[in-house]
């Protein structure tokens, strides 16, 4: 059977691709991804196909991989960070359904969340939630009550996607609800460009962060109650040894 | 400056390490780590020294990893997964406190939360939340605040450490406590070994997952409500196209 393999390539930098990954780039003879990305891994691997949709064309992207795979080809279709977070795995699987000859292996990569505590710190060392505050595809109400949730129950959150041109003021917005149950010292954190050129990080207070404008290439990060910042690092203790 | 790396070694299998973490442990002459993760890597890297301490004596392995870097050798402390999901970052930052003249770089890994969902096709594609159910360190109370929270706020959950010899019935008791919020047919997945020898996955129901043992070894996935089966894998739709 023939399979399309859904590679994440991780942040950005080569270093931080798996080796699983590589050797899926380096077998297959087509590459589909979206056109940033694509351009991210271009010069490496110049005796490819490749196979470009702009961002809203997610769903052509899928079919155009499933279409080459039929034809024998060996395909991967790359996703940054890992495939199978806010990325095209799940896609994948939904039009799989109307290509049952083709097989889905995902080929796991380093998300942001974990790649951008690594640039950080330690922020994800106790129970975390990852929010997407793109309310695309989500409404906003869901966005929120996960949002509170996730605040009132103490867990570090990690928000992807916290501004885009559409969407202005969104980290503001969740900023001001977070701060209904969380201190304003909260220590949080943000990374932009992770593993990138350009790669930087800052760790401020919650009321610093809900000043703070970020883009698309950003992540944040909102410590829980024990989360302190140690000689400029964010760190979250591993438990709750005082308790 | 003298630095120690802190690396995530992913979940088991060479090819699910980054090259960044392949090229911190070839680099550096002192390997430390838990004595079964170093077992796994051993021979790979035969020339170097070994560091190992058993699994309650974290801190006395961070002591050691920093007294070695403060004698001027290169130095990797080994967690298995990424080393800042509930491995050895957060504490090595603890304990840095008292070496000041040494420096922590901290090298992500495929942790298992997207190790092991790669395994069982798309379950973490939208807000997710990640929970390890080992009160050593935590009160239960709070682990199960958090899992309240997550199932109300329709996250998918991930747990950690679902069970071990000391902790039988936490996953059954977990499981009791998300039917009071998700419907016994919400769709749940379990890893074991992810990327181990003897890697096996199983698609089923919260109701049958509650009557599933788990081990240290197993990575358990409780879908949203969107979360369905396609061909035996389990998926999350990425958005709520039809909400």
């Amino acid at each position: 059977m023939n399979s399309v393999y859904v590679v994440g390539i991780g942040p950005g930098g080569r270093d931080q691709m798996t080796r699983e990954a590589e050797t899926a780039l380096e077998r297959c003879s087509v590459i589909a991804g979206y056109t940033v990305y694509i351009d991210l891994i271009k010069d490496r691997y110049a005796d490819k196909t490749f196979l470009t949709t702009p961002m809203t064309q997610e769903a052509k992207r899928c079919q155009m991989a499933f279409e080459e795979a039929q034809k024998g080809r060996d395909v991967c279709i790359v996703c940054s960070g890992d495939a199978g977070v806010y990325g095209m795995a799940g896609l994948m699987y939904e039009i799989k359904e109307s290509y049952p000859d083709v097989d889905i292996k995902v080929v796991p990569g380093i998300t942001a969340a974990t790649g951008g505590a690594a640039v950080l710190g330690a922020p994800l060392m106790h129970d975390f939630a990852v929010i997407s505050l793109s309310d695309l595809l989500t409404p906003w109400e869901k966005i929120e009550a996960r949002l509170r949730a996730a605040a009132a129950a103490d867990f570090v959150i990690c928000l992807y996607n916290p501004s885009s041109r559409k969407r202005k003021g969104y980290l503001e917005k969740a900023c001001g609800l977070l701060l209904e149950y969380k201190s304003k010292d909260t220590v949080c954190g943000i990374v932009r460009n992770i593993g990138r050129e350009g790669e930087s990080c800052q760790v401020l207070s919650l009321e610093e962060l809900k000043q703070t404008k970020a883009d698309m290439f950003t992540t944040v990060y909102i410590g829980n109650e024990q989360t302190r910042q140690i000689e400029g690092s964010m760190v979250t203790p591993r438990g709750y040894r005082d308790v």
